[in-house]
């Protein structure tokens, strides 16, 4: 019961901030607030595979660059990108003096471009979603929220085959079918909530992507932490685990939906 | 004296099919011929670390669609980044099947994850070079090759330092000293023999970045073989091991020369 009330009081906390910040904050402001979330999502997943790393500063200097690359016009991501190979890998070259430390310099450089093309690039959309319209932004947490509560609900009530069974065993075939279409229901929702200029068939239907993105991005992060045996990415937020447990879904569903409506809504 | 021959026939043979790649292939060829060398690259780095891999197809298929995103103005690298991230997860998603693969996993998405960034993104700028000038990757070729030449022989005759013990122990501070130096010698006469529009000290600069930037980019290729316990990185070139043991360089220098001439020279 004291869990239950926990995870409430913090779901209210994370909604009023986020709300806030996209309601409110001016574009630089929120880069810096999106850059710092990224961040914090990154330190939780390089703590899961490598605790003992000793590259976060680099880490995090070329998620500033990459995120750079988004919001001042005059870097594009292609230099970006050279950057950061080069800087990681001269980093490599100079921390790998030991022999030992050769076993694990395929899966650290890995990890490095993990952190860079897994993380800051496909969330950094967020930024390019509210950028073209706020409302972009809570289109998009009204159908992942609808769509993970209906797969979770729902998969726990009807479900019978699991969908991915190392991943994530209690999500079910059920659920995601639920997702989707709960998902695509919210997604009609908003388009009649928010000032959208998109048909309720178009909002549906980008809810539905939306649902069935959402439940293949999730138990991917999934891999990630039944790779390193961890039930949580982390722990910052109380009763609902670590950033990164709150916005695997947001890593497929921001970049695409940001492309869904520079094609079709927009066409 | 048997080892010698084939390494100089071997050598011939490269020259000009690369020569008349560069100087005769229209434009989309050449991509195509570029895609199939860097896919070969890819094929070596690959088997090196994970030799049992049933994701060729996959890691090919995406390399060719970040290819077509230097070589088709519609295409972004962006969405094409998106791309390759969510098809790889998918495939990752349904590949694992069973417990033993989740350990496997970090280093897997990091394997697939440098492939695309670590070989198909910085060895593709080979195309922009061409595409602006051929004669710009003639002047890599010669500046590169001089450096390197002039890294072993100087290196082996007056070297007393290593410079990177255990990435590659033969490598010393004297033979990169001397390739920076040689590769700026060969900028100027590269400067003198080609069509340039650069002066001769803006050649000779961009040589001597590029005999430094060579000297980095060749051993953390070295890096990933010693993890992987290879001499070679393959045996398709008789006498001068695997494809990518000849582009290492090209890694790091291909994208920093084009932005250097984009930066410097055109202004």
């Amino acid at each position: 019961m004291k869990d239950i009330s926990k995870r409430i009081l913090t779901a209210i906390i994370m909604i009023i901030i986020v709300v806030a910040a996209i309601q409110w904050l001016p574009p630089l402001y929120f880069a810096l607030f999106l850059y710092l979330v990224i961040s914090g999502t990154v330190w939780e997943l390089v703590q899961m595979v490598k605790p003992a790393s000793r590259s976060f500063l680099l880490i995090f200097f070329n998620g500033a660059v990459i995120s750079v690359s988004f919001v001042w016009s005059k870097l594009d991501l292609l230099p970006a990108v050279v950057f950061t190979l080069i800087s990681t890998g001269i980093f490599m070259l100079f921390s790998i003096r030991k022999e030992e430390k050769l076993s694990v310099f395929v899966k650290d450089f890995g990890l490095h471009l993990t952190a860079y093309f897994y993380l800051y690039v496909p969330l950094f959309f967020i930024y390019k979603l509210k950028l073209a319209d706020p409302f972009h932004l809570f289109f998009l947490i009204l159908v992942i929220l609808v769509g993970d509560s209906a797969a979770l609900f729902i998969g726990s009530l009807l479900g019978k085959h699991q969908a991915y069974p190392v991943a994530s065993p209690n999500k079910t075939i059920e659920g995601v079918v639920a997702a989707v279409l709960f998902a695509g229901l919210a997604g009609v929702v908003g388009g009649l909530l928010f000032p959208i200029n998109a048909s309720l068939i178009q909002t549906g239907l980008a809810g539905a992507v939306m649902g069935l993105l959402s439940q293949i991005s999730d138990p991917i992060e999934s891999l990630f932490k039944r790779a390193c045996k961890k039930k949580d990415s982390g722990t910052l937020l109380p009763g609902h685990g670590g950033l990164l447990d709150r916005l695997d879904s947001y890593i497929f569903c921001a970049p695409v939906l940001f492309y869904l409506i520079e094609i079709l809504w927009r066409s």
